[in-house]
């Protein structure tokens, strides 16, 4: 192994899901299999880090001042989902369930790691909510401490007059059996229950 | 999702062992979460692409003409391990296990993907063997039928005057227990068994 190639693997294996062995192989796959590859990749990260901004509005990945959905007339202009950051709005998206517009916090409170109120988007979003455009907020936050001691801070913070403020439902997750979900999922998924 | 961050998604997604949901996943840490490590990890790209190339003797990488393990005068000049490819030196070189030289093949001989001995690093191991400087040729090519097809076409090739050619041993790995063992690897094990 040569420092260069040291060099690229150690990069390689600070990323998300690369190990030591996967870092090696992309390394070598790079240099040596498809060196064709190594200029597309560097030139599309190039294009991706001067491109790419946040949106001005919500948080979300955008390319202009204001990202695709909150540019898109189509979505709900009074209804916003909150969620913790862009892979959860991802997701949502790929569901096809909702047809409001985002708030992308870029995080949740956590005294823990040392999330405080001030590290996350939420300066913006009590300026959307201020400005009275808005009738509902869905508290799309995860299933956890954190989580809900990021609504509970949000529900304090912010003015009420006219505002439904919801967080989205908890349980079973499709396909879930009672059998295999675990304690926590089942003390939501109870306490979540719904006439019948 | 920007179109920017789509290329860098598609870029991503082409490397080995990285899908559509680990693309996603490292695409966004670079863009989001750790917006540092992007030139970083440019930089690392484009400083390997210049500088790694193949070494002139052996097929290894290397940053000069002869590669680290070519230029080091404390291994066996004499004995040669021949390999299919870079991935399965470093596996040898972790094991500590060998202290003689290496070639790379950069591949194997196989008529179903379109290989032939022109496509591989052959003729500078053939002039290596010429030279009348080695004594040993170890082939450490994959266990398969496009291994064993390499080693007869090496062994066919080259000059035999005066050089031990062996093939790494087959059998049971390490740990590993007949019950576990599929039917081609017992065979090699029954084939390769030794005086006890």
């Amino acid at each position: 192994m040569t420092p260069a190639l040291e060099q690229l693997q150690k990069a390689l294996k600070q990323l998300p899901g690369v190990g030591y062995r996967s870092a090696e192989r992309i390394a070598l796959h790079l240099l040596v299999e498809k060196p064709e590859r190594l200029p597309q990749l560097v030139t599309a990260l190039e294009a991706a880090a001067r491109s790419v901004r946040r949106c001005t509005v919500c948080g979300n990945l955008a390319e202009e001042e204001h990202c695709a959905i909150c540019a898109d007339e189509k979505r709900r202009i009074g209804q916003v989902c909150v969620v913790e950051n862009v892979q959860d709005l991802a997701a949502l998206e790929r569901s096809g369930a909702y047809r409001g517009r985002y708030h992308v916090l870029h995080g949740k409170l956590s005294p823990i790691r040392g999330v405080a109120p001030e590290d996350l988007n939420l300066a913006t979003l009590i300026a959307r909510v201020e400005s009275g455009e808005l009738t509902e907020l869905i508290l799309a936050l995860s299933n956890d401490v954190e989580g809900e001691a990021t609504c509970h801070y949000l529900t304090d913070r912010l003015p009420k007059a006219g505002l439904k403020i919801t967080r989205i439902g908890f349980g079973l997750p499709s396909g879930g059996g009672v059998l295999y979900a675990d304690a926590v999922t089942l003390k939501s998924a109870l306490e979540g229950r719904r006439n019948y």
